[in-house]
């Protein structure tokens, strides 16, 4: 059973699920608007329409919500990295396909993103720990590409850790302007993106 | 007179100015950490060691002190951008030392930057408007050597506006991983990002 079928318990009705996960994505926007500590249980409640009673009954806690946002963003990418790897592509191509796949997540969920970026560290205990992993399991894979391009000269000699990280900013930033119905899409970014970091980071004998 | 001038109120002592500014970067340190909206004034008052009559005579409010904070951050930041431009290098040098200044200020402010980026969306009315201003005019230094760069080929031709926007996200999201004290130095994370950048960037004709 996956983290969020746990927290979205399987065993409640498809119904349930439905309305759980629009609680999921209308709060979202309220803790993007508003922030996650300056947003109290009332407001949850007027924003989904509800009584605390039921609130409680979809959502579990404030915290566990965060933690539900987070998941909802976490799921999409991982969806997006391993359709990445299914597609066995050159360490470049493999790249710029995460690329396609992450700015597209933060082109449709640009709430759900904006609450990731700066509320994690309102995560606490185990919630916290889960979402570290799942954020690192990411990063991996940027970090394999990488590393597999230097080691097949597809890429130049460079560090692996540091050259992701220069990748995921690049990325990951983006949140604070591609916005959906904004005046670009995520592919408009995604392919000069891409451009800059390929040109930035191929070896010496690759061709143009 | 410049907005933090006016701030932090020139007709006062020196002695009052030097105490104000610790309170300015003990209190990035408590944002940082608990998060602006989460953090009440005794909690700045008992990180402060002042009482809260004292803490309002030197900071006017909580507001005031997170616009403060803010300004502290883009003072150092425009700081740096004019001193490249006195430099007077070409585009590509001009955008390495960019890259240098601002990490600089981002490993030298670690807190201070977190609520920068975290926080600026809780500035309201006038000083969002001013932090926004201020935001924009080191947008258009990195822009606007971008532009010089595409006009004298020492850059290919590329979108100026997107550029400047994978420039800064690469460069302002290291705030998340560099710190003050820690494994690498700013100037071991601007030298591989110019490299990678200029390197993505440069225009055909440019020898390597």
């Amino acid at each position: 059973m996956t983290r969020t079928e746990a927290r979205s318990d399987s065993r409640r009705s498809p119904n349930w699920q439905a309305r759980r996960q629009a609680i999921i994505d209308t709060s979202a926007g309220v803790f993007a608007h508003r922030g996650y500590h300056a947003t109290g249980i009332n407001e949850l409640c007027a924003a989904n329409d509800l009584g605390k009673g039921a609130l409680y009954h979809y959502i579990g806690s404030k915290e566990e919500l965060l933690a539900s946002i987070h998941d909802r963003v976490m799921d999409e990418v991982m969806l997006g990295a391993d359709r990445v790897a299914e597609a066995d592509g050159s360490p470049a191509q493999q790249l710029a396909m995460l690329g396609d796949e992450l700015l597209d997540v933060i082109h449709r969920y640009p709430d759900h993103v904006w609450v990731f970026l700066h509320e994690f560290t309102a995560l606490t205990g185990e919630r916290a720990e889960q979402f570290r992993e799942r954020r690192r399991e990411y990063e991996r894979r940027v970090e394999a590409a990488l590393e597999a391009g230097v080691h097949d000269g597809e890429f130049r000699d460079l560090d692996p850790w540091l050259t992701a990280r220069a990748w995921l900013g690049m990325h990951n930033y983006t949140y604070l302007w591609l916005k959906t119905g904004g005046r670009l899409s995520a592919r408009d970014v995604a392919k000069p993106f891409a451009e800059i970091f390929m040109r930035g980071i191929e070896g010496p004998t690759r061709p143009r």
